[in-house]
C-alpha cells in the first residue's frame, strides 16, 4: 500500500500547556505533505517529526483563530531562510491573506518563492485540491467564526492488469488501458474473456476527514461516512457539556457519536481543553460510545 | 538575597531545530518578571518554565527579525483569553507597533487588557524603564537591522541599620532614614557615631546584560563592564568566523574575549546555529578565552 498516513504536530487548544502545542497535521500522501491548519510552534513540531520542507507545498487552514494560524508566518519566514523556490499554497476561509502578506513582506525583506492563497467561502462543500491521486474537500463546520473541516480522499486506482493473463492472451499493449479501467478483451477470435480474469482490483481508495473547531453537526456525519479516520475535535468531557456548546465546541462522547453514526473506522479524538491534565477520561467516554477511538498526541503517526 | 534570575526559554537562531526554540528569556527580578525577545513558542516555554503570566508586564525586543518576536501575537492573544486587565509594555525599536497592531486588533475582537508599544532609536544607550529597584537601558548593538541589547541593574540600596546600636544610642526614628543613606549619628551630647558603627553594607547592585544579535563591539565592552552575568550571541564557531562577519554574528571565542575584556563575573553564550548538532565545541572555544562561561539550554535558570 502507498503511504497515507498523519502526524499530529499539535493537537491543544487556545492555552498553551506544558503538554500540547497548538492546532497542526500534516497529512502524508505518498511522500506529498499536506498541513492542516498551523499553530504557534509548528514548524518546531514539523522538524521534530522528521517531516521534510521541502515535500510540504499545501496548507489548509480551518478557521482565522489564532491557535489555528499564528505559526504561518514562522514557517514561512524559515522556507524563505532555507531558499525555496518552489509555489507554497495556502487554503483558508476568506480574510487570511489581507491579514498576512504585509507581515509575510516586512519580515522577509526578499522572498525566494511565491506564497500564494486561496480562499475559499465555508458554507457548503467545495473541492479546493485535487492532483492526480488525491481530492481535498471542504466539510462545512459550526464554530464562532467561518470554519471548514477537509476531507482527503484518495482517487480510485485503475486494476492492476495480471501480466501472466495478458502474455497468455497475447493482447496487445494497445488494449491495456482500456483492460485496466474494467472492460473486458474480446479475442481476434471472438472469445469474450471478462476482465476479472485478466486484472485483480487495486486497494480500495482512503480517506481522512478532520473536524474542528465545531458543535456536533449531522451534516458532517453525511459527509465523512464511512472514512477510514476521522479526527474529530473533543474539547470538553461530558461534565463540561454546557461549555462545550456555549463556546462551539465538541464533548468526548458526542465526537464518537458522529464516528459511530458515520461508520467510521476509526475516531481520533483532539483539540483538548488546558484544564484536562491527564485525558484519559475524554478516552474513556469516546471509547464507550466508539471502540475504536485514540487520543491524539504531539508527534503521533497514525497510518490510515 | 532578593531574587534576580534568568530563565532561557529559547536559544536557537532563525532556523527552527529539534532542540532550540528562537530567542526568548525572562528575568525575574523579585517576582517581577521581563521578558526579551519572544520568539515563537516563548508562551510555550514560559508555561514549561513554571513561569506566571500575571507577574508579566514588560517585554523588551531587540529587533525586528522574526525569531525575535514571531512570538508576541500568540502570547498577546493568550493573556487576553486568560482575562488580563493589566496594561503590557512592549519595548522594541520602532515600526514593530505598526506591524503588529493590526493583528493584534483582527485577531483578539475584544481585548481585556491594553498593549503599550514603547519604541526606542538604536543608535546610542537609553533608559528605557526604571522603577523603585531596576533601570534597564539599551545596548547599541551592530547587526543587519537596527538592533539593541540590553543592561538590567539593579538600583543600589541603602545600608542595612544594626538594629542593636539604634537601640543602644537610643536614636530617635526621625533619624533612620539618614543614617540608612550613610551619615553619621550626633548624639545630643555631641558625640559622633560613625555611620559605619550602625549599619552594615547592602548587598552590592547586580546586573545582567543581553547582547544579541550583533557583530562582537568595543563598545559593549565598555558598556557591560562588571555586570554579574552577561549573555552573549555565539551563532557560530570559530571555523565559521567569515560567515560570522557576513551575517553580522559573533563567535564563541569572539563573546569570550568581550566577556574577559568587560571583566564580567559569568558568559552565557546562546543564539546557536542551526548547524550544531552539539555546542560542546563552541563552549571549549569560549572557555579557553574566558572560563566562567556557560552554554544556554532551554528551560535553563541562572541565578544572577
Amino acid at each position: 500500500m502507498e503511504k497515507f498516513e498523519l502526524h499530529i504536530l499539535g493537537c491543544g487548544s487556545a492555552l498553551p500547556t506544558t503538554r500540547h502545542f497548538p492546532s497542526s497535521q500534516v497529512v502524508n500522501v505518498r511522500d506529498k505533505l499536506f498541513m492542516i491548519d498551523c499553530g504557534e510552534g509548528a514548524q518546531l513540531q514539523f522538524r521534530k517529526s522528521r517531516l521534510k520542507f521541502s515535500r510540504l507545498n499545501h496548507i489548509f487552514i480551518s478557521h482565522l483563530h489564532g491557535d489555528h494560524c499564528f505559526g504561518l508566518l514562522g514557517l514561512i519566514s524559515t522556507l524563505n531562510l532555507l531558499g525555496r523556490t518552489a509555489s507554497l499554497h495556502i487554503y483558508s476561509p476568506c480574510g487570511l491573506e489581507e491579514q498576512m502578506r504585509p507581515l509575510i513582506e516586512y519580515f522577509n525583506r526578499q522572498m525566494t518563492y511565491p506564497v500564494l492563497f486561496h480562499e475559499f467561502e465555508t458554507g457548503q462543500p467545495s473541492l479546493i485540491y485535487e492532483d492526480r491521486s488525491l481530492t481535498v474537500t471542504t466539510i462545512p463546520l459550526r464554530h464562532r467564526m467561518p470554519t471548514c473541516g477537509f476531507l482527503f480522499a484518495e482517487k480510485p486506482r485503475p486494476n492492476h492488469i495480471i501480466r501472466e493473463m495478458i502474455d497468455f492472451y497475447r493482447i496487445p499493449i494497445s488494449e491495456l488501458n482500456r483492460i485496466k479501467n474494467g472492460e473486458d478483451y474480446v479475442t481476434p477470435e471472438g472469445e469474450i474473456v471478462p476482465n476479472n480474469r485478466l486484472t485483480r482490483p487495486s486497494d480500495p481508495p482512503r480517506s481522512y476527514a478532520y473536524c474542528s473547531d465545531t458543535l456536533p453537526l449531522a451534516s458532517v456525519v453525511e459527509q465523512v461516512r464511512g472514512v477510514n479516520l476521522l479526527f474529530h475535535e473533543a474539547t470538553f468531557a461530558e461534565e463540561e457539556a454546557p461549555r462545550a456548546k456555549e463556546t462551539f465546541h465538541t464533548t468526548a462522547s458526542e465526537a464518537a457519536t458522529i464516528a459511530r453514526e458515520a461508520g467510521v473506522g476509526q475516531l481520533l479524538i483532539g483539540h483538548f481543553s488546558a484544564r484536562y491534565e491527564d485525558e484519559t477520561p475524554l478516552l474513556e467516554q469516546a471509547r464507550a460510545v466508539f471502540p475504536h477511538t485514540l487520543l491524539a498526541k504531539e508527534t503521533l503517526c497514525v497510518p490510515i
